[in-house]
């Protein structure tokens, strides 16, 4: 009998202006789905380990819906039997929805006679992503199956385009993850339905700035706009510590911070690895200093990718 | 006595999704300021060709606006007197008044005794704009000073940085002209202050895609996101013939049109120079079916840039 473990990347989505567009994989933290196939036509949750909230129904779960669609989908004459290691905080911003359905989808597709091309794969795990945040958000699944920093566009037929931005200098990103569960629903239940004109134009140039900054490698381009005028300002009364720690983070070498994803993780943007472990300092001080309990992390933008493992075991 | 005569292109600011922010020049169509320096610390307006509804007061000129405010920004000790010659049609949309106040600025900066940089250039030019736009609005500026494709954006503090958008590719376009003039004021004064969350994800979609399709010379992307949710609906009322143009220029190899500026004009990009001849013969039919006179230009994307002529004439 052959299993497949795959695991993907944790990931960092909508980086400010390019919200529910950009994202980027870390490396460091990552889900892990292992895969069999079974005769029946079913999806069977054998284990989550390190997930004791998610549920083990497979139609409600996100690494067992993109599954259960590829097996309708594609017609397959079998099913998976599955085990979920969650690696990525739950309900923490860091695509750990995302992670889940990539990783099973990855695995599975190896033991398909026809192998997928990454475009489906993106697809049945999209579909699995919004059993978490309640609709069709691909910034995170970009990024964690492609790797690198990825813009995740629907055209104007509702299609999905996924276009890697290239990025020729090395950028480090420190990520706080307070000890505190933010539903993604919940954080995009708090928008607004309108916007200002002018708040739009706005965050246009800061999407533009951060765009063309991060293809040309200009740090100072990106400094200037990794900002949110619309989205952060709504939210942020959900992650109370963002104005806390603003200050502070605004005396270092960021080149720029914001919520990661939904939240309620921050991330920050890094020259340099000294600068990135640099901010970690800081954040664990600040961590104790306002009383928010957090896990901090240093992770190269980009660089994680999904992994597949092959193991053989004796039926 | 030395006359300095500088020429500046027509330009398509917005290109759609790029509302505020891009723009590109456009090659056979240029304004042209001619200056010389005069003891008097004014501007003096000689003559203004091919422009008759232009003032010729200095301080309500485009072209002369910018040398008043060079004159006392850079404290210079002496003023300028000027000829305006207009090839761009008035309140077209194609960047006239940027044209003549960027042909008005790199004209005078050669009669300086210390050259003023780009930047500079940029700012007075800005100022005089902003007489005919009523804001300060750098996307059509950009493009005539720098050429090529311009994005031009505005930092949180409010100071404005003009990026080159690389583009591998060549690009054509093709420009209808109709024969009645829109002013600038009047198109923006008819936006709504207030637009929908779910657009402005949908334009920042496009806006992404317009920008890395033209980064990467991808044009399936740049088809597929040279769209607009947002201005073009609430401004083509202005311009009842596109919605009458929009079903032909559909079925055509077009890579995206719009309106051009503030309209009235309108952009189509198309991949080879037949490709925008075919579609200029369109617009040529259309103009006639649909009684709506105008001209229909055909230029490369980016080409054109500022020119300099120095003259010297007997005092």
């Amino acid at each position: 009998m052959k299993i497949v473990i795959a695991s993907a990347p944790a990931t960092v989505a909508n980086v400010n202006a390019g919200f529910d567009i950009l994202g980027f994989s870390l490396s460091g933290l990552a889900d892990q789905v292992s895969v069999r196939t079974i005769p029946e036509k079913i999806v069977r949750i054998k284990k989550i380990i390190g997930g004791d909230d998610l549920p083990l129904e497979p139609d409600k779960n996100t690494a067992a819906v993109p599954l259960l669609e590829m097996i309708r989908g594609e017609r397959l004459s079998h099913g998976f039997e599955i085990e979920i290691k969650k690696g990525i905080p739950l309900a923490s911003g860091l695509g750990g929805s995302a992670a889940s359905a990539v990783a099973a989808v990855v695995a599975a597709n190896q033991l398909l006679k026809k192998k997928l091309d990454n475009q489906k794969l993106f697809y049945y795990a999209l579909l699995g992503e919004a059993v978490a945040s309640g609709g069709l958000h691909g910034d995170n699944i970009a990024p964690a199956l492609y790797g690198g920093i990825t813009a995740c566009l629907k055209d104007s037929e509702g299609k999905f385009q996924v276009v890697p931005v290239s990025c020729p200098v090395k950028l480090y990103c420190t990520i706080f993850h307070p000890q505190f569960a933010l539903e993604t629903k919940k954080a995009r239940g708090v928008l607004k339905e309108n916007i200002l004109l002018k708040d739009y134009i706005q965050q246009s140039m800061h999407l533009t700035g951060l765009l063309l900054g991060l293809q040309s490698g200009d740090y100072d381009l990106i400094k200037l706009h990794t900002r949110d005028v619309i989205i952060t300002p709504q939210r942020k009364f959900l992650m109370p510590f963002y104005d806390h720690f603003l200050p502070d983070l605004e005396k270092t070498n960021s080149l720029g911070f914001g919520i990661s994803g939904a939240g309620p993780s921050l991330f920050s943007l890094s020259k340099t690895k000294k600068d990135a472990h640099q901010i970690q300092e800081l954040l664990l001080v600040l961590s104790k200093k306002y009383k928010i309990p957090g896990e901090v992390y240093v992770a190269q933008v980009g660089l994680a990718r999904p992994t597949i493992t092959f193991v053989k075991v004796k039926a």
